[in-house]
């Protein structure tokens, strides 16, 4: 047995022996409801912060909540010599409604039995609070044992992902110095067909746009002004009806002038993977592909642009009936972006767009909640081929490399401030319902996990 | 002096002198937030009724609250010789949402000095606790000055006018002999252009459709399904949009099969009111008619059926956003029904309209809020010109028999279930906002109104 082989059974030993306790520290992390969006929570989002801070000291690390003018920012430091890597996570989590479709109080986590196996029952279980403290554990398993990490390590969570990180670029402005590493790490991403390690290399970006159309002055009674006045409702509903074509295809001009299509060498890997499109639907109670007809589900969501209404509210939404005709009629729209498409060009587009269709008596008012480039990963850096084989050790099947629908601006942030690359790992599944009520992540998911980044820590210090 | 004026006059003095503490009565009244869609009010609801009971008990009546499966009504009958009158009214009100844009609180009455005159200021100030004070406070008056009131008097008061009245048809039923008079007055209407007294003699139908759509069965986030899964908003956006044609056309198949065209003698007198188009649509901060391109705005509300969104929502509505691809979208949508249209045909072709239009892989469910039809009132009974001419004494304005965009299901009601002509008269103004934020009624509207009752019931017993 090599040296390596024995510094490192012994560190997935201690990882196999000490899960109990893990799975009870991330219960109690999860007990904070951190919802970041949301005001009424920001004193839970600090908790999860000094809660995060506390832990990391506990295993040595140089650990500090640090101030932002939203959430605040968790950094810690440990280890002196040795390739230095950035480990990024989230702390924060996604609001819980609609909260009657949830089982148990999402902020009363529970591990449970099912017919696939144990899982944590919580929100923010597999986004991202689970995996972050996969990379937490490993490296608490990894002290236990040795007494010391093995190289340099910062660790960096933010609080403010799941609302559009507006304090992220100027903290890594501002903190340049200190988080400048050799590589960046980020556990926010998932497993490829629930068995298959993956290593995310290409990712969306998001536009988010909230818009507002004003007809009459004030709530009228249908019944005085039914029929004579306009109704905002009916305007709203007919601009989105028009935003996308019979083929899926989103009408707002130039939309698509800066999208690629995808190499051929990609497209053939994708085509080489497992994916069961009428699984991917069916899971959801769907049998037919909406979208552009004219391409594969998962062509669609790695590597195509998409315009989705996010949510649409207006007039009377309670309970009974209101005959009202309302003054204003609401909706959240958000594009995932892809390859060149620039963000701020894009809302203009759409802003531009929805302004030349409205009736003369409405105006419409505008409310920018962020945005993303698309980004798209250099592999050229040797970091990304240890990863690679260090996963495949664990799972037993190879790693890959592969797209992903969601947006994780961070990585691109990364390469931009900090002159990083950044390497995507995660260990979450497609049914771990991040965003939905009931949200889970496997245990599977979270011992595998601490277990793959022990691996990858004694792959890339080798 | 003859008599009948000298027994006028003393009431009419009695109502001025009173005019402070009548006030203060309603006031007291509007503090009870009566709202019967909401089930959080159903107390409150029940609250008015006594205080109506007892107040009708102070004049004399014999008052009691009767219960039904909903919320109670007010039954009151004095007077033992000569013609027999019904009075309705609602002392339920409408929700106040959006609170926000209320001044002050909506369930805080005062009276406000505005340019136009002193107001009172409250939900169900006009629609409909003013404007049913306004015949209690004639009977006090009557009493008061006489000691009797002038004839049989029946008061009858609901509390669900507001949500559709489903307990209403029932009660008439099983009370029909109880409820049995010579005629019905309904006061639930208003004033023509601010000072022109009117009764109402066509008045629209309603009918009240909720639909939710489900597309996928749960939440799902934009970045895993987004382009690949349908978004039930947009289902739901693209079939409301077609509700209408270009031309303001409902298109539902048969919608307007039994719409009758006005007859000519009533269009040309309608042609003869005064009717500002241009301030009907200023005062709500509009200038272009929608609805359907060829007709008067008058004529659109008072002769022409209509279809509304009443209300709409989907997916994430709270601050912030929220990458949300929801299960489902919901609307309210509610049509204005006039001449012979049957609101079961409608409800049906609307109902088949939606659904073949779903795609395959979303279903649609409907909540019925309840339908009447429109109603034409028969103007032979002599007691219509009494009234009007009662009217015009107290107005100074010859009283015009007009049409009403709202629906008051009552009328015809009266006349299907106890046999009984519907006289509707009301003191409201098109600017009291019923229904809406900062609703208000005039005290000349209330003034006035009382006294114009005490006229009206010297007419008819002369």
């Amino acid at each position: 047995m090599t040296l390596a082989a024995k510094t490192l059974d012994g560190v997935l030993t201690r990882i196999d022996a000490d899960l109990p306790a893990a799975l009870d520290r991330l219960l109690d992390l999860l007990r904070i409801p951190s919802i970041s969006t949301d005001p009424a929570f920001k004193a839970d989002c600090d908790r999860a912060a000094d809660w995060l801070v506390a832990d990391l000291a506990s295993i040595g690390f140089d650990a500090s909540k640090r101030p932002t003018p939203g959430h605040p920012m968790v950094v810690a430091h440990a280890g002196d010599s040795g390739p230095h890597l950035l480990f990024y996570g989230h702390y924060d989590v996604q609001p819980v409604d609609p909260l009657s479709l949830w089982h148990r109080d999402p902020f009363d986590p529970e591990i449970q039995s099912t017919p696939k196996g144990r899982v944590i029952r919580a929100r923010g279980s597999s986004d991202d609070k689970g995996q972050l403290m996969t990379f937490i554990e490993a490296f608490r398993a990894w002290k236990a044992e040795h007494g010391t990490l093995p190289c340099r390590i910062t660790v960096f969570l933010e609080g403010e992902e799941e609302s559009g990180s507006p304090s992220l670029i100027p903290f890594m402005q501002e903190n340049a110095a200190e988080l400048r590493a050799d590589i960046a790490i980020i556990c926010d991403t998932g497993l490829h067909e629930d068995t298959i390690p993956a290593i995310t290399t290409m990712l969306r970006g998001l536009l988010g746009e909230e818009l507002t159309i004003t007809g009459p002055n004030k709530d009228l009674h249908s019944g005085q002004y039914g029929g004579a006045a306009i109704n905002p409702i009916r305007v709203l509903a007919r601009i989105l009806a028009g935003l996308h074509d019979a083929h899926g295809r989103i009408q707002v001009p130039g939309f698509y002038d800066d999208v690629d299509e995808l190499p051929d060498a990609i497209r053939a890997q994708w085509q080489g993977l497992s994916f069961d499109h009428a699984k991917y639907l069916g899971d959801v109670g769907l049998s037919v592909p909406a979208g552009e007809a004219d391409r594969t589900p998962l062509e669609m969501l790695w590597s195509r642009p998409t315009a989705e209404v996010n949510g649409i509210w207006g007039g009377y939404t309670g309970d009974g009936f209101k005959t009202v005709l309302p003054s204003q009629a609401h909706a959240k729209v958000s594009f995932r972006l892809v390859s060149r498409q620039n963000p701020d060009t894009i809302r203009d587009a759409f802003r531009a767009w929805v302004q030349a269709q409205l009736p003369a008596d409405c105006t419409v008012a505008w409310k920018d909640h962020g945005n993303s480039p698309a980004g798209v990963m250099s592999i050229d850096n040797p970091a990304f081929d240890r990863a690679r084989a260090a996963l495949t050790d664990e799972w037993g099947k190879p790693a890959v490399y592969v797209g992903a629908g969601g947006s994780i601006p961070i990585a691109r942030y990364f390469k931009d401030y900090l002159g990083l690359d950044a390497m995507l790992i995660g260990f979450a599944r497609d049914d771990d319902q991040i965003h939905s009520p009931n949200e889970k992540y496997d245990v599977e998911s979270f011992h595998k996990g601490i277990r793959s980044w022990a691996r990858v820590l004694d792959r890339l210090v080798r």
